[in-house]
């Protein structure tokens, strides 16, 4: 018998409620079979800035954050757009576990991303931004599907459960594509 | 006689002595005649989560930061690159000063970004994520000359000062074309 | 009296009556009063090549081009996406445009895109990266209003009119925008 | 005893003496033992339109380059840039080579990019825009190592020759990671 892999789910928002982490909840119900889903929380990071690590320093909630992320077999993002590009909080989680050099615990991790807004277009530029960055820290991205989530608010029902439709049907599409991305894309070892 | 305008400089990097602070200072003193350079600190800024502002709440250094750029006639943006896009600090400070809606700081200013890697790439990808932001606060961008300082590092002599060469040169005709470009892109009022 | 300035118009697609040249004629139309528009086919371009212009050799239908485009006062990018960029047809005007080196035809021509899809993300991807390219070209873009037109075909009737309603009105605001933008943004003088 | 996987290299350069070319063809050679190199040339593609293909219409020199491309095990991208882009020749190549929708030859297939330029920057811009149609052709692309090859005049001597130095290690590092790559994506058939 074959354990789940364990997936660190990143929200690039920091309202709880938020249409980003009720997506990011819903994937954790949809993919309930297949992975073993960890949100990890980012809010609380002081920004990224090297030198709070010169000299053996260390920031603890940054270690945290890292050894948080560090055993998982893959990572997926959720995420809004913020003017056009990746939420602040995103890509300080970003900077933060991807250091120091050398030691990003994202590298050779697969990646999956799910955008979302409120509007028509669906966070495409924070989806792409974001995308560049993986290049960078070595992440195997699934290409497709590719998933922009617009009008997200129409994704939940009164009672903030997602409602059955093409949001819904996208959204297993999704999951099931990506748990073959990450059966796929084992981690390197050390 | 004619007052320079007031310029915000806001500097991607939390490394005061690091390079993109001494370029940011070597572009004041260039531009000394022509512009009136306010550096605006960022590194302090809690990440942006409109949760925080809810219900007529505030942030106090949020609004510091937003006054110290509400009245400048034109914003240069000074940038490393972090995983092949903006530092999270500058993201930041790009969400914070675009909120609440309706209330950016930066709307209708001129813009001029220069990006700097100690690498040989200068920090492109930060500088075009950045463009792509601007897009959508209606910042009005400098095209040309371009600025991708790559190997920073040997901008500057034993002493910290700016040597004369190519990079020096450069600067200064970014600098003289700035300042043309905030002439011709007055603030919109009110 | 004021003679209106000339636009030329740049469509990315090769279909006549695909929905790329529906819109830029709707513009023609929306802009009668304020703006001459001038509609510069591209199609007929063969790929550029700079070796098809060595040693004093022309291509007469890019030279063609060159001249349709060289005395207008703005250029306004009319565009499809295709695979989440410019479609080759755009970007080949560009390049041909662009060249050779230091008689680039739209160097500090005033721009403005129309990006448009028939499903929902209206095209971002090629507007960007159209964008990128005009940083390059030395022409300073209209950073809003934004136009990304999702699921365009539904602003065109039957008889194959502009229906009234919300992108009827997006494409007047953008037009009266681009028209200020335009008289703004004066070409350079050789 | 195994066979080498077939690789189409497709070269964004209509120049067959240029430096994009020569890296190619330094490519074949770097990787003689483990890949299995085809050229497709793409300079006598005619712009893509779909208009061509209507009602049973078929374009034979863009049948031609699809069933060049088609039996590959990957493709690898070696290109120069052009207004900070991918050169048309390229994006026509990646239009002709997806469509018609359904039957595009390069879904699945693993990609390399190597980008280049005489100056400093590498191409960064074309890489990058490149890896964007990417997502959207479903195409797993090889994040690491990135290859910017700047400065790449002095990859080669007098007489052409790749010459030894750190140009020659990247690419042979870029070879060996590729045949890895290509090896763990498996063509998804029919």
């Amino acid at each position: 018998m074959c354990e789940r892999p364990l997936i660190a789910v990143i929200s690039g928002s920091l309202q709880p409620d938020g249409l980003t982490h009720r997506i990011a909840r819903a994937v954790e119900t949809i993919a309930a079979d297949r992975l073993n889903i960890r949100h990890v929380p980012i809010g609380h990071l002081p920004l990224y800035n090297p030198a709070l690590e010169a000299d053996g320093a260390s920031v603890p909630v940054w270690t945290t954050f890292r050894e948080a992320v560090a055993p998982a077999d893959g990572v997926l993002f959720v995420t809004p757009e913020y003017n056009r590009s990746v939420p602040a909080a995103l890509k300080n989680a970003v900077d933060v576990g991807s250091r120091p050099y050398g030691a990003s615990v994202f590298s050779s991790k697969p990646a999956g991303i799910i955008s979302q807004s409120p509007g028509a277009l669906g966070g495409f530029g924070a989806n792409h931004h974001l995308r560049q960055s993986l290049v960078f820290l070595d992440m195997p991205a699934m290409q497709q599907p590719e998933m922009y989530l617009g009008h997200s608010s129409a994704l939940f029902g009164e009672e903030g459960e997602l409602v059955e439709g093409q949001g819904k049907t996208l959204l297993e599409t999704f999951v099931a594509a990506f748990a073959v991305w990450v059966d796929r894309h084992p981690v390197r070892q050390g």
